[in-house]
C-alpha cells in the first residue's frame, strides 16, 4: 500500500498547490519556491546536489533575504531540499516516505451495546486541562481562527438588530443563516432550500436530533469502525445498541460488508461520516456515496450524515456529501461552524430530509432554540465576512501541517507504526505496535504533560488498544517536535 | 376565597410598594400619589369625591403638569382613583374587586402516557407569528431588557477574552458563570460551590438533562397539574409517563395526594415549580416546601426543581427554593436567564446534586458545551452590570402588569370567569365557563390576530379545556386593551 514519494511527485504536489492559490502569485517567495521546484522535477537539480544559498540567490534574484528564507521553507516543508548545518541546503538525496497505513478495520459481525462513555470523559477532562501540548483534542487552535473579525461583525450584528438578538428563536431557526446554509451547500453538490434547514447548538446537537427523530432505545445503529466517540455516547446515552461495519483509511465504510449487516442485522440507521471521518480520515469517493444511498434507499434505511470535516479538503475543492444523492429524503445531512470558524459559538445545522418535522420538534424539546445573536453572526459573516477565503487558508495550513506531523511521527515513533494519510481534516490515526496500551500510554503521555487520544474511545467495546488519534489542529511549535520524540520514546519504552 | 379590595388596602399597597423602591423617594410624581394615597386611605378624601384636576394640582403644589400626570396615572392604575370624562379624577366609589380563582385541579389517578407534543408545536409556531398582540408566549418583551447594556458587555468580553471566547468550553461549564450563580444562590436560601452547578443552553436543556439522568423510557414522572408544556413535551419525547398530581392555584401541589401516588404508584421522579409556577403561577410556601423535601428524600425519589419564574415576585424578596432544604442531593435545581435578562441567549444552569456526573455527561452528549462567549457575559454582567437593579425594575413592572390584565379581565370577560393571583411571575390561568372550548377561542382569536396559549397544551391528555394562559410579559398598550375587549366578545360569543 505504501505510496513511493519522489522527488518531481514532490514538485508536481507543490506546483499544484500553489496554483490553487489564487494570490500565490503575487507572492514573490512563491514564484521562487515554484521556480526551484520545477528545476528539481525536470532534474536541472539533482538529488544531493547543493542549491544556491540564501544570500547568492538574494543577489541574483535582487530580492530579499526574508523572500529566499520563506522560499526555502516551503520546499523543506514539502520534503525537497534539505538543511545540513555549517554548509547550506541540499536537494534530498532519500525523500521522506511515509509509514504504511493501517489496514481495514475488522470488527465484530454483531450488533453490541456500547460501552463507552465514562472512559470518554475522564479522557476529555485530561484533555482539556490548560498547559498541556495538545494533540488530543480535534479542535482547531483559535489563532488560526477570525475570531476577532468574527467578534466585530457580531457588535455590529448586535448593534443593528439589538432587541431581535435577544428575543427568543424558535426552530426552524434564524432565516438568514439558513438562507446562507442553503446557499453553500452547492458546493457540496446539493440543492437545498432555506425550508429544508433546521439549525442547532453545534453539530452533536444535530445529531442527537437526528438520531432520535429517526430510531428509538434498543433499535441498532450502523457506525464506522473506528468512529467519532461522541457518536458513541449518543447511542450509548439513547440505549441504543451499534453495528460495526468494516471501514477502510482511504474509502470509508466498506459497502459489501455493510449489505451484508443489512442482510442479517435489523439495522434501523446509519450514521456515517464520509467526508474526512474522525478518527480514520477516510473519504468515500462520490461515485460509492452514490452507491451507498441507492443502497440505503431500497431498504428504506436513513442515512444521519456527518459532514463536520467536508469543508477541510486539503485541495481546493471539497468533495460531495451522500445528500447530494439522496432523492427520498433518507439522508439527514449534520454539520456545524465549530471545525471551521467558531468553536465558541456552537453553531450548527441539520437537513433532515423527510423527518425534518420530528428533527424541529425535537430542537424545541431539547433546547427551544439557538442563540440568536450567534445565528445571526454567522450568517452576515458567510455573506461578507469573507468566509472562503479564511477557509482555502485553513485548508492549506492543514495541509501542510498534517504531512509535518506525519514526517516528525515517521522520525520518532517506532518502525512499524502505521499512519493515515488523509485528504482533509487535521486528525491522524495511528496504529501502534501491537503491545503497545494505548491507555497507559495516554496516562504517561499526561504526565509528561502531553495529551493524545488513546484507541480505545473509539470503539462501542474499547478495542483498537493500540490505535491513537492525534489531533494536528493547532500551529507548529518547537514543544509539540518536543512531545512527539517524548512520545516516542514512551512508546519505545512500552514495546 | 375572594379577597374584597377597599380603598384603604389600596393605599397601603401602594405605600408598602413605593416604600420598597429604594430610588423612588426622589421621584416627584411618587410622593405625590403617595401623599394622596394617604389622604384617600385616611378618609380625608372620600369615595365619589372629585380630586383637584391636573391643572389645579400643577399650580398649588409648583409642579409641572407632566408630573402630576404621572401621579394620578399610578394612582389609577392601582385603582385609587377613575376618570370620568370631561369631568376630571373621582375617588372610586366602588373599588376593582378581583375575580374567584380557579380551584384545585383534579386530574386522574392514574400514571398516563403522555400526547401533547403537536398541538404544542401547531400552537407554536401560530404564536410566534409576528404582527401578533401576544398574548401567547411567555416571554419577557425585549423592551424591558437591559438589551444594549449586555450587548455592550458582550463587546467588552470578547475584546478582553478573544481567543477563550471563541474556544470550546465543555462541562460542567465556564467558571466564572459558575461562580456568580453560586453566589446568587445564596438568595434562595442555597448553599451551593461552583462545583456543583452545570451550566446549559438554558432552562429548557437543564430539565432535559436532568430528567434523562434521573429516569428511563417507561418510567412515571409525577407533575403538577396542569404544567409547563415542555416539560409534557420531555416526558413524552423521552417515552416516560407522567402522573399529575392535583395542584392548588396558590400554594402548589397537594402534599397529600402527592403522598398517596407516591404510595401506590412507582413515581421514579418529580418535576416541579414550586415559585410561580406556569401556567398556575403557584408559590409553595416555604414550609411546605420542606415538608416536600422531605417527603420525597424518605423514599428517595428525586425533584427536579423548575425555578424559571422564582426571580420575579411582584414584592421585592423572592421565596426559598426546595433545594434550600435539600440534605441529601436528591432536588435537581434547574434555571437560567431567558425570563429575566436574555432570552437570546439561551443560558441556563443546574444544581442537579448528587446526580451531578450524570448530567455532566449527558450535557456533554447532548450539545458538548453552552457557547462561551454568552456564559461570559452573562457572569459579567451577573458581577458588574447591576442585575440586582434590573430585576428590581422588572419585578415592579410586572407587579403591575398583571393586576391591570386581570383588572380587563374582570372588565370584558363573563362573569363567571375565574383568574389566578400569582404573587410572581406573569402569566395568567383563566378559567373560562365551562362550555367554551379554547382551542377554538385560541383559532378564532388568531383569526384576529391575537395570540393566547389554550389550556390543553399543558396536560398530558389535553384536558383544561375550558381554560386559557394569558401571558404579561410585554409593556401594556391600547392595542391590548382592544385585544382583550375582543377576546371577551369571543367569548360571550361561544357559550
Amino acid at each position: 500500500m505504501q505510496r513511493a514519494y519522489d522527488l518531481s511527485m514532490a514538485a508536481q504536489n507543490l506546483a499544484s498547490h500553489i496554483d490553487a492559490q489564487p494570490e500565490a502569485h503575487d507572492r514573490l517567495y512563491k514564484q521562487i519556491a515554484l521556480r526551484i521546484a520545477e528545476l528539481i522535477e525536470h532534474g536541472t537539480m539533482r538529488p544531493g546536489e547543493r542549491i544556491p544559498s540564501v544570500r547568492e540567490l538574494s543577489e541574483q534574484e535582487e530580492v530579499s533575504i526574508a523572500t529566499v528564507t520563506q522560499a526555502y521553507r516551503v520546499l523543506e516543508s514539502r520534503g525537497l531540499i534539505a538543511a545540513r548545518p555549517q554548509s547550506g541546503y541540499y536537494v534530498r538525496a532519500k525523500l521522506w516516505s511515509p509509514p504504511p497505513e493501517p489496514s481495514k478495520s475488522r470488527p465484530t459481525r454483531n450488533a453490541t451495546r456500547v460501552s463507552v462513555n465514562d472512559l470518554v470523559m475522564d479522557v476529555l477532562k485530561a484533555t482539556h486541562a490548560p498547559a498541556l501540548v495538545g494533540f488530543g483534542a480535534a479542535m482547531p487552535s483559535p489563532q488560526l481562527l477570525p475570531t476577532q473579525q468574527l467578534h466585530r461583525t457580531m457588535a455590529s450584528v448586535a448593534r443593528r438588530h439589538a432587541l431581535l438578538c435577544n428575543s427568543c428563536d424558535i426552530p426552524p431557526g434564524n432565516l438568514n443563516l439558513r438562507t446562507q446554509v442553503a446557499r453553500r451547500a452547492m458546493e457540496s453538490g446539493c440543492t437545498l432550500s432555506p425550508e429544508e434547514i433546521v439549525t442547532t447548538c453545534g453539530c452533536q446537537e444535530a445529531l442527537n436530533l437526528c438520531l432520535r427523530a429517526v430510531a428509538r432505545p434498543g433499535d441498532t445503529i450502523a457506525i464506522e469502525s473506528p468512529t467519532y466517540y461522541g457518536i458513541l455516547q449518543i447511542i450509548e446515552a439513547l440505549g441504543m445498541k451499534a453495528c460495526e461495519i468494516p471501514t477502510h483509511p482511504r474509502e470509508g465504510v466498506c459497502l459489501d460488508e455493510l449489505i451484508k449487516r443489512l442482510n442479517c442485522c435489523r439495522i434501523r440507521a446509519c450514521i456515517f461520516s464520509l467526508n474526512y471521518s474522525n478518527p480514520l480520515g477516510s473519504c468515500m469517493p462520490d461515485e460509492k456515496k452514490a452507491q451507498l444511498v441507492r443502497i440505503l434507499a431500497e431498504r428504506g434505511v436513513p442515512l444521519i450524515e456527518d459532514d463536520l470535516y467536508g469543508n477541510l479538503p486539503h485541495s481546493p475543492h471539497r468533495p460531495k456529501t451522500a445528500k447530494a444523492f439522496d432523492k427520498h429524503g433518507l439522508v439527514l445531512l449534520c454539520d456545524s461552524f465549530t471545525k471551521t470558524l467558531a468553536p465558541g459559538m456552537r453553531v450548527g445545522w441539520t437537513a433532515p430530509g423527510r423527518f425534518k418535522t420530528q428533527v424541529e420538534h425535537l430542537k424545541f424539546i431539547s433546547s427551544i432554540g439557538t442563540p440568536t445573536l450567534l445565528q445571526m453572526t454567522i450568517a452576515e459573516f458567510l455573506a461578507n465576512g469573507g468566509y472562503d477565503h479564511h477557509l482555502r487558508k485553513l485548508r492549506r495550513f492543514y495541509g501542510e501541517q498534517v504531512p509535518r506531523v506525519t514526517q516528525a511521527i515517521t522520525k520518532y515513533f517506532p518502525e512499524d507504526t502505521k499512519v493515515t494519510r488523509p485528504a482533509g481534516g487535521y486528525v491522524l490515526w495511528v496504529e501502534l505496535p501491537p503491545r503497545v496500551d494505548s491507555l497507559e500510554l495516554f496516562r504517561r503521555a499526561l504526565a509528561e504533560r502531553i495529551s493524545i487520544a488513546p484507541g480505545p474511545i473509539f470503539s462501542p467495546k474499547q478495542k483498537f488498544q493500540n490505535f491513537i488519534r492525534l489531533s494536528c489542529g493547532a500551529p507548529w511549535t518547537e514543544a509539540m517536535d518536543q512531545a512527539l520524540l517524548k512520545l516516542g520514546q514512551l512508546i519505545a519504552r512500552m514495546m
